[in-house]
């Protein structure tokens, strides 16, 4: 299988699911800075033109949260997911589809503003609705917040997107402090001690470019 | 089971999903015009304040995707998912996940301009965007699209999700129009065929206020 990802791009999720499960993978790197994923070659890997892409021998996955079930799905030996429990993956499914349609969307307001409008001040007017809405969305979190895990006595593929969207915080000094929610910050410590988070992180900081 | 939906809002979806699961439910009418889902009454049920949820002996689901994975998981009778197959149930994610996090939140963008940005000039400069960025998604939908359904050969929960997005091409004149991509066009004539669907949209449309 192979992996295009970007480093600290929301692909970083996956790249840490995959490590748990001790998948064999390859991962890519792709420049998204440069703009790689715009070219003819990377959008017939994946047309929406975007990280994460999973290609498998069945052929590629795109979307965060379809890798993770894919990943906790294919693996499950690796324990990521509680298969056969169809509430228990409904909570894992909700997780994640918040994540990645609320709280990732809410950062790309902030870093993609292009993706949503034209012009410096529509930018600079989703800009401003950027933190309040991100603390919205983490006191959500951190209510739901059982502990500890993201579902609860059970780690799963939602514990590395969590993770990373409260890793996010860090992005820009307006957004709120992970700190303000001891739950999600007790999760984050508890993930930054784990063999496969560190692993990940050190693999795509060293490829960070500029 | 109670389902907690708005007439036509994207809890449309996992209606029509319940019905073609034989699911034994009461619909239960949100008012999202008069604001009923900031109530406190209602945050008690979905502290983010949105349709759908389906409160299941369990406890509550939230979000499109994941009451729609619980409907084909818990009713495996209904084949309504290709639960055995990893892959298979990655690309079922795949679809649904961009249905919610990047077509659902480009319609937003027109309709719900205060979730993202204050002010009339922001709303006026997301809404010019939308059109063809609808164009872009519907494009990458058509192109995937293999029928007669959604993954292909089978029907599943990500069909009903795929024909209500389809649908609200039609809620403003500048939005694209469905027939410009026929096999997604044809798809749609497919669902209003369904029994489960015309039952789905008599119900809730004799329940649109105003």
């Amino acid at each position: 299988m192979k992996l295009f990802y970007s480093p600290n791009a929301c692909s970083r999720a996956v790249h840490i699911a995959l490590v748990d499960a001790g998948a064999e993978f390859e991962p890519v790197q792709v420049d998204l800075p440069g703009g790689e994923q715009r070219t003819p070659e990377y959008r017939a890997i994946n047309p929406k033109g975007r990280v994460p892409v999973l290609v498998t021998d069945r052929g590629p996955l795109t979307e965060v949260l379809a890798i993770l079930a894919y990943v906790g799905q294919a693996y499950p030996e690796a324990r990521l997911a509680p298969l056969d429990d169809a509430f228990a993956m409904g909570e894992l499914h909700a997780l994640n589809s918040f994540l990645a349609s609320s709280v990732h969307v809410t950062f790309a307001h902030y870093f993609r503003g292009p993706r949503y409008a034209e012009g410096p001040a529509a930018h600079e007017a989703m800009k401003a609705k950027v933190p309040p809405t991100l603390h919205e969305h983490f006191t959500v979190l951190e209510d739901r917040m059982r502990g500890p895990w993201a579902l609860g006595e059970i780690y799963s593929v939602a514990d590395p997107y969590l993770f990373l969207m409260g890793a996010w915080l860090s992005r820009a000094e307006t957004f709120p402090a992970l700190s303000r929610y001891p739950k999600l910050a007790d999760h984050a410590k508890r993930m930054r001690e784990r063999p496969a988070v560190q692993k990940v992180i050190a693999f795509e900081d060293a490829r960070i470019r500029g």
